[in-house]
């Protein structure tokens, strides 16, 4: 990690509020160009040399320029359907045990913010390969993955349930309307024991996916949901936030069984 | 990752339980060697040469066999005080954006789970030095670590405020009662902009060191706490579980500013 | 309520304990009785003509003596399936708006322990009317409510979707498997626009019962989960309670609807 | 309670939206009288002679109108303060075990909210005092509980600390921003035994005021915040809600000790 921003750098802007949190904004930083803020215009090209934790005056108000991390660029990947949020996709990952070198499968790319996650957690040795059946989906994550650099995601464009090319699978994941058509495929190509991990939104799906993945050679299925509760502090008190993200989806991890 | 179980394998023995979650178990596995669990003896040498997430009979019930996880081993790491539950170390991860090739520096090392976890970040390439003053804690997580063939993780005897070598680090983690005692050395030699996380139990600790970070050249800092809730579903019925882990400890995720 | 404790009295003896919370137990006061807790024995005679809030001192500890409130009584009314806790006792009460005076009807008595708080909130000039089918459990909350002295609760052994003879009724409560199959007697006997209310602990059956009571002429439906999360508070430190019921059931409000 | 809607009745105009969960309004049935809503005027006086429950049409969708119940009052009395929620004020009483006939004395008038639902607690043969300093709280909390038409609430002007006239007081009830401050006013005039409920915001809060509580002649503290999670819930799928209340506050319940 580089100490001074360079142009071409994604670049985190934080503007610090009083009760709402801050607001932040993911930039790439180019000479000569101008990016607009709640609190102002500010030139980007301007950041260039300068180092990281810099503070930025805008016309009504300062930023902090951060190099953005997992977390910061998996919340602005934009999503036409529901995110899967940090905390869900780092809680399905260390579940998982996903782990340098690994070979993993994704179905249900969306905006590619969980492949980011995953690119990240195998290193430049490992590989993450996701499937999408959504042509739009598909293009838009390949754009994200290619502005972030990423260089270990492999997207196709297909139906995991047919298309799946991959054998000797490390670990699966799952973020699909109906998981549970998956568990055939997902049985085939992954290593014995091997961990598959799904996040689905509804009791009816965690259902369906938990029902299905026992009669279908999983185990150890374990289901929970990952709540994130902020706290505001300050010298004169301490207190939990006001409003929270009461939900995002739930977590389903389980493994392959064999005979 | 291997197909087989080989002799010196960590393995997970689970025996699921209908109301209570799974009953667990870390082993080694060794020719000659007999585990006994709560329904009776496992003879570990007779697991060597089969496929991971096989079932193994013994005397009360059946066992199924897995490699562990990342979370697996962390919740096994035994550890005197309070432990980082995988939960809120992928947090703090995630959140810190740890990456392949990071060099990153630990404050509390006590069991060696956060160190773990971290050298899965990092990767081979990568650098994780952590530091503690409990000369019990150091050796409990050496002996720990070496089991697990860790390689990239340096362990030190040493109080992390007066004794730190390292420079350009990438992001620091802290365990400890007084974080914000760490904070001028963490301020010296992390990076410009880099990530400083850190685990405490009570809301005076949040305080005390949410105060001291701003008051001392960091910012962007937020709090929280990460709750996991599990849910009991077969074909009857979907259910959250009737107890949960109600508390661990809070998580405080800031950056190191600069002028 | 008086100052003094009389013979006769419900009285719960509070032992405080360090980090578990404390151990209670609810007895009746009476010459001649003693009681054993776990810490020795208490002569309940000896209490007669003490104040409320008394120290009782035992062979290992020391109790506390007071005055049972409602939550304490619900919490120690034993029920063999599982019971509706003041916390979403009291949450449907306020949100169905009981008042002094109101007629209230009852599905699923079970011990009684919702009949006894739905008692003081219709007072001496209003009237509880529990349903319960076994004949067990209506026993049961018999014995319960003769003891605790509630004189404005009848009990009726029968189907509440059957035999209901109560008309008007101003709200209905339902603790029971399958209150769907109550809604047509309940949209019959109950006021225009009046609420009813329903706990039950799984999605399913939160589903079954909100579809069919907006296809059953009721609206207004809401369907809520309430949590109570412990604090461990004293001179060094302020923290949650490491463990806490994660869940008891879901609470079902909603009102008849006219044309 | 009447079946049909009369002149001066209180009403609560429901509009159901999809996915926002309801838009409430509380207004007084007046002849002559036009409202307007989000979707369209309602003339309130075409409502009277109407049953509980009806639908009323206006220009843009369709409201059903309710009886409020003490919850939804509760809600809409405005107040420039935090107000204390229903599920708070629920949760203080049943644990509290206010009674009908009880004295109850409060502290903090606030808008009158608390008061108004302690009011239907104690019933008409019971009492609630409520001590404010602010007058501008003092006379809206008169105004709006003389529109409830709340007969057994006295409101004083006046600082609890000094000018408490009350004895042998059944329950009290602190919603203030010093509560500690009423310890030693609490200790007098309370029953031996008697329960002290307070709310408070902040951890800083629960920690002085319990430990000054248990330095002051109280016991059986304990501290709890109260979660309320809303649920969505239709034929297709049944999920918690995207958003919650996070916090309003903690509730402390203690009782008077004697030696």
């Amino acid at each position: 990690m580089a100490v001074e921003i360079s142009e071409g750098d994604l670049a985190l802007l934080v503007f610090e509020r009083r009760r709402k949190g801050p607001k932040k904004y993911l930039v790439r930083v180019e000479r000569g160009k101008v990016f607009h803020t709640h609190l102002g215009p500010v030139d980007l090209g301007e950041l260039i040399g300068r180092r990281w934790g810099c503070s930025v005056e805008v016309k009504k108000g300062i930023a902090r320029v951060f190099r953005p991390t997992t977390a910061d660029i998996m919340e602005k990947l934009g999503r036409k359907t529901q995110i899967i949020y940090p905390k869900d996709a780092a809680y399905m990952i260390i579940k998982s045990g996903v782990r340098p070198g690994d070979l993993v499968v994704e179905g249900g790319t969306g905006s590619g913010s969980l492949a980011y996650a995953l690119s990240l957690s195998v290193g430049p040795t490992g590989k993450v390969v996701s499937y999408e059946v959504n042509p739009k989906f598909h293009e838009m994550a390949k754009e994200n993955l290619r502005r972030l650099g990423v260089r270990n995601v492999e997207l196709k464009l297909g139906d995991l349930r047919t298309d799946i090319a991959e054998r000797d699978v490390d670990a699966m994941f799952l973020d699909m309307a109906a998981p549970w058509e998956v568990l055939p495929a997902a049985r085939e190509v992954l290593k014995p024991g091997a961990p598959l991990a799904v996040f689905v939104p509804s009791c009816e799906q965690i259902k369906k996916f938990a029902v299905a993945a026992r009669d279908g050679g999983f185990g150890h299925i374990e289901v929970v949901e990952v709540l994130v509760r902020g706290y505001e502090v300050n010298e004169q008190r301490t207190r939990p936030a006001s409003r929270m993200i009461a939900h995002t989806g739930f977590v389903v991890t389980s493994r392959k069984l064999v005979d």
